[in-house]
């Protein structure tokens, strides 16, 4: 099936030029235009597999999701607030790779905001990761290392802190390096021990 | 001065028609077209106030800016982890006009991560807002209702917690609602008392 297998291997040659479009100019930069440049092709063949700016952006959000997947952290052997850190860490900007896609979710908001489709995905998005962490923190509840109270107040606390440490540290990697990160990270969930 | 007096209330108008397309639209559909038509103008017209689209951005930030000192809170009379409290509560989405700024300041972080000017501009922000909050907490700190330990890193979790609350709660204002905002910076405070 070599038509197939052409097929299959342009689509993964587009996705691939989504993503440096994406991790160099963000949300802003993307455009069908910006894709056929760093494809090398026309923007006619662009628009062969994204009629609309909105398709190119959705399939941008899946190319994101897909890189994010891979960072997620097995969590094996681990328990409790050892591994409620160790959740929150994976989603630091700790390497090239973890900034860069960090700062694409981050670029994604102004047109997530601006569009209900959009707008939605990030919402369930949000869910999903909340309900990831909900039974680590609860197992850390009940190991007496997080504060009694309500469960879902604590994972929406947790998942704020690490996402605003996150946009801090894209506007300022300085002052936010790879150790300060997960020394604040550290030391914010000890000071939450009760 | 009446030439003076025109050329005064026409750049008011410019920047309200700015803010407007800004809260409708954020930075990704803030253009010198969308400007001109909430005024009613010609774009000739706005290019005559914005030579360039960077120049609308760097302008609309100010805009941003002069909307969001408008809601910091005095502070006169309250100390320590209280008046954290409430400067922490004064960045939160309680209000259609709090959640309009933002919206804009959050949708402005696509562009800035792009562009290394309004980059610095954000980081400066951050900065800004950080030396604010430190005295309050080395005052709760010394009041012993914050944990001991470097304070630049209580400031930049806590400015973490509420950004990423923020963007949690713009994405989600259902699960999100005013008392549940209010309800878990009181929780998390409280959870941080040694």
């Amino acid at each position: 099936m070599p038509a197939k297998t052409d097929h299959d291997a342009r689509r993964r040659d587009v996705s691939a030029a989504v993503w440096r479009v994406l991790a160099a100019q963000g949300f802003g930069g993307l455009t069908l235009r910006a894709v056929a440049a760093e494809l090398g092709a026309t923007t006619g063949l662009v628009t062969h597999y994204f009629p609309s700016k909105q398709a190119l952006i959705v399939h941008a959000l899946e190319v994101a999701e897909t890189h994010t997947r891979a960072l997620v952290p097995s969590l094996e052997g681990v328990h409790g607030l050892e591994a409620l850190r160790q959740a929150l860490a994976a989603v630091l900007p700790l390497t090239p790779e973890g900034t860069e896609i960090n700062r694409v979710w981050v670029s994604s908001w102004d047109a997530a905001l601006a569009d209900p489709e959009l707008r939605a995905l990030e919402k369930a998005r949000y869910k999903r990761w909340r309900s990831r962490l909900k039974p680590l923190v609860i197992e850390a509840q009940n190991d007496g290392d997080l504060p009694t109270g309500d469960p879902d107040d604590l994972v929406a606390a947790l998942a704020a802190f690490t996402h605003g440490l996150v946009v801090q540290a894209l506007f300022d990697p300085r002052t936010f390096p790879r150790q300060r990160l997960l020394a604040v990270l550290g030391s914010h969930l000890e000071g939450l021990r009760p």
